[in-house]
Formats: structure tokens, C-alpha cells, sequence
């Protein structure tokens, strides 16, 4: 039985931005980044309002077509509960169209704002399985929104079960001397269109390559970070993509060929490295500025965080 | 600049039996199990005796192209000795052509006696790393070298270095609430002509699926035992082998549908079950009989172990 939320009812949520695809993880490895978007959702007697400010300010939907919003009304249905109107404020610092995870940060984002608001009707909130499933659906793939859901670095997998998909992830420590760069470009890609570029058939010894190399990438990120190098070589989409985002493409080569273990970030065209030293080699930095990278020290992100509470007007 | 070695050394090797192609992990997964071979060899004033007692009596060459004699030869000129004579001793309790990996057990058993004998001239013995590259070149693949060599369950991997194969292995902690068992059939098999089965092309799908499941797989040898059934699954060469062992097929899908996360032993026949319960199913057990395998709970094997030591004889 659904019930409908008085109006007045506020909900916050904080959402990291993800790498995904790690190296020779694809659709399975996924990395939790420190940049975090966070929605206010309120509940009002109708209609919806939806402001964005910071990254895609302008350019989003600000309508029902709108990610965030859509997966809050998806959070409000599985909960049981409803709205008769809405006012969405998101406050965006995951950039777009980078491969950084920012549709999944929406849709783990909203559905955690949801969440916030079930609560306070005494509705049972979505554990953090089903915020993986149910984000993973908007997703076509579990391994960013597992990594937005739990934070850290994740192995997500994808069970057929009855001809539906089940998405689970399970957490992996990150071992503490590992550091994480984020190179971010100002030009925008589009998953869909890259991926696109993959091919439908691999040679079985490319996907056994990369089936030691996924292996070997969970033993360096929790236990060996000396073996990153080896353990992030893929052969199954980072060099198919590689002609769509050259300058990825260069920069992954210069930052490898300074003995930093670096990866595309989801589909790129953003650069993610691992490293045990807390610094970038002077050259790597240089090139990356001369590349049109944006490069920082970022540190791993956290899970998704919501509360409730009744709103208070500015 | 070698050095030849006196008559009347003695040295010993202990070595493990090994499951290679862990269910996803195919070339690189691999796990030792608590079957042992035992080479004792004596350097004489010249000819090669061969003496092989248990499995593999009768029906192995007693001359230089026994494995065994092949990698002690092998493992000499690494160390930069060689011998008039030899006499190898050979005991042997790991079955052949299983998908046990007794050839892996017969080159690292061999590498490491000669290491053995090497110690005695003032030789430096082989590394771990360099008994690994060794024995993995006799293979043309590292899973099941890796696991005799370094005991307990291996991730290995291959880099091509200037055209040339480096193999290498990392080591990880199988959690202490995995039991092993292994089902082991009276028919033979031989690697060689079941890996002609696999395919030369495979789908990004599938490659894809594997290389999720091969990352879950050391989350769930190492820490999360619960995750085995999904960590165990394959689609990159078990289905491709069901149809040349049907036995081990129908055993392997018995036993799964027990909960028990059973893979095929490196190209089989084999079976190897992973288990958090220190028994297996009655059901299980009574399906291994009557398929005709032998059914055991084998501990983990250790890795190789040589000494050295001057003859004495009996």
C-alpha cells in the first residue's frame, strides 16, 4: 500500500563520483572517487521544481526526464511511498560526459534522497543491496553504481536469474599506500557512443589476458600495490577506444611510461592513476597540462550518505 | 662457468599436486592440494638411471625425455653445474593425465632437486621467481607451476618482454573456512587435446562475464567465502570442455546444485570442490561414486620443498 508523503518532508543526499572499468576490470571493477554531488529533495502539495547549480547548470532537463528525478520517484515506488509534488535542488561537482560516474551519482543519489523521505513515513529504506540492484538497472551495469553506493573500490558482478538481471557488488580494502589522480579533461565524451566502439568478438587468448590481469588487480589494490603496473593492463576496450580519445589514449602511455599505473576512467575520455608515491612525476603533470587534463590528488570516496529531516526555509 | 659435480650427491624434492584454471581463472588461477611426489636424485660417474614408483609405473620413459630428468637437466645448467650420472627416484602419488597438474609437479620437483644439488657445489639455487619462469616455459602456461612452486592458491599472469614470455605469480591467503575436495576419476585425460576444444574467438560478453567472476573469485578465496558459487562461475572453457567429459560435466553440475562451488581441475577430468562445510552433501558424495570418482577432502598443498644431502645408501 503506497502512502503519500505530507508535503514539508526534506531528504539529503551525498553522492561520490566513481572510475569504472578499472584497467582490465570492465563492467566489473569500480572505484569510488572523491567528488561528491549532493541533492535536497522536498516534498510539496504539487508540481516539481528542479534546480541544478555546478556542473551541468543550464544543460540538464528540468523536468521529470530529469535523472535525479526519475530516480527519486523510482526510490519513492520501491519504498511503498509517494509525492504530490517535489522540489529537487542539486549542487553538482562531478563534471559530465567524463567518465566519472555522474549519471550513476544521480541515480544512486536520488534514490538515497528517497530513501531520506520513505524514512520519515516510516517505510522500510532500501538496504544497500537494493540501492545496488535498483541503481544498477538505470545503469545497464553494476560497477559504477556499486562503487557510489558503497564507496572505496568494488567487484561488481551481474547474475541472470530467471532472465532478469541481479546486480551484487562486494567491497575490497584498498590497501592505504595507494593514491589516486584524477585527470579530467574539459572535453565531454558520451558512454553510449563509445561503447559502441567495443567488439562483439574477442580472441580467447585476449580474454584470458584479461581474466589474470582482473585477478591480479584485486591482489595489487589490497594487498601488492607494487604489482599495479602488470595488474592494470587491458587488452579488451581501453585500446579500442583508444582512436575515439587520443589524447587519453597519450596520456595513459606518457603516465605508464613513468611507471604510473594509470587507467581510462569508465569510458574516458578521464584518466584515473594508482600510485604508491603521493606526487606525479614532474613530466606526467607537465604533459597532462599540455594534454588539456585538469590533474589532482583525489582520495577515495565514500558511499552514499543520506538523512531526513523536516525542511527548514532559508 | 660450469662446474662438474662429484659422484655420491643427493638431493630431494617435495612437490604438490596443483588445480589450475580455477573456474574463471583460466591460465591463471591455481591452487596446490595435498598430493605429493617425491624425487630423490644422486649424481653417479656416468648413465641415467630412472626409477618411478606409483603412479605413472610402467607406463612413463625411464630415459632422458622423462619429464622429470628433462628439468633436473634444465635446473643444472640454470645453476651452472652439471653431472657425469644421474640416478632419479621418482615416488609418485599424484595421477596423471587427471588435470592434477603431475607434469607441473614433475618439472618443479625436478628444478628443485637440482637446486638441491647445485647448493652442494657452492651454487646459487634458483629463486622463487626464477623456479616460476622455468618450469612456466616447460608448461607455456604458469597456473599450475605457480601452485607447485609457491603452495596454497596463486593468481599468475604472462608478460610478453621483448617477445618473450615472463611469467610470474602472486601468492594469496585462502580463507580458513574453504575445504577442499577433490574428485578424482579412474579415466585419463590429456591437456593437449582438450584445450583443441577451445575456441579461437569468444564473446566481449562472455570475456567480460569471466573477468568479473575472476576478480570475485580471490574476493572470495581470501575473504569472503560466501561469494564461491558466484565466483566460480565460467563461461570461457568449462562449458567448452562438458562435451569431451561428460562425467565431469554432470559431476560438476550435481555438485553445484548442492551449493557446492565445484570448477573443473585444470583441463580436467578432474573435479576440485571448494566448500565452507567440512563434509560434503550425501547426495554428492553418492553421485561422485557412482560416476566413477574417487572423492576426497584434501588439504592445500605446500610449496616445493628440496634438500640436499650426500647418499647414503640404504
Amino acid at each position: 500500500m503506497t502512502r503519500t508523503l505530507p508535503p514539508g518532508l526534506t531528504a539529503t543526499a551525498v553522492v561520490a563520483a566513481s572510475s569504472a572499468n578499472l584497467g582490465p576490470g570492465f563492467d566489473s571493477m569500480g572505484l569510488a572517487v572523491s567528488l561528491y554531488d549532493e541533492i535536497v529533495v522536498e516534498t510539496t502539495e504539487s508540481g516539481l521544481v528542479v534546480e541544478v547549480r555546478g556542473e551541468g547548470e543550464g544543460q540538464v532537463p528540468l523536468d521529470r526526464t530529469h535523472l535525479v528525478v526519475r530516480a527519486i520517484e523510482r526510490g519513492l515506488r520501491e519504498t511503498s511511498v509517494s509525492a504530490a509534488g517535489l522540489i529537487v535542488r542539486c549542487s553538482n561537482a562531478i563534471p559530465h560526459s567524463r567518465g566519472l560516474g555522474s549519471s550513476a551519482a544521480a541515480v544512486v543519489g536520488g534514490l538515497a534522497a528517497a530513501n531520506g523521505l520513505a524514512a520519515q513515513a516510516g517505510s522500510v529504506p532500501m538496504s544497500t543491496e537494493a540501492l545496488v540492484q535498483v541503481s544498477s538497472e538505470f545503469e545497464g551495469h553494476p560497477d559504477n553504481a556499486s562503487a557510489a553506493v558503497l564507496g572505496g573500490a568494488v567487484v561488481s558482478w551481474t547474475e541472470n536469474i530467471a532472465g532478469a538481471a541481479r546486480y551484487a557488488a562486494a567491497p575490497i580494502r584498498l590497501h592505504p599506500d595507494i593514491t589516486l589522480f584524477t585527470a579530467i579533461p574539459a572535453v565531454r565524451s558520451s558512454t553510449a557512443e563509445t561503447r559502441i566502439l567495443l567488439p562483439d568478438q574477442v580472441s580467447h587468448v585476449d580474454a584470458r589476458f584479461n581474466v589474470s590481469r582482473a585477478a591480479l588487480l584485486v591482489v595489487a589494490l589490497t594487498e601488492r600495490p607494487d604489482l599495479l603496473m602488470a595488474a592494470t593492463e587491458d587488452l579488451l576496450h581501453q585500446p579500442q577506444r583508444a582512436p575515439a580519445m587520443q589524447a587519453s589514449a597519450e596520456y595513459l602511455a606518457v603516465l605508464r611510461r613513468c611507471g604510473v599505473a594509470a587507467v581510462l576512467s569508465g569510458a574516458g575520455p578521464a584518466v584515473l592513476a594508482l600510485s604508491t608515491r603521493t606526487e606525479l612525476p614532474g613530466e606526467a603533470l607537465e604533459f597532462g597540462r599540455q594534454l588539456g587534463f585538469s590533474v589532482a590528488r583525489t582520495p577515495v570516496g565514500r558511499g552514499v550518505k543520506w538523512s531526513s529531516g523536516v525542511a527548514v526555509r532559508p
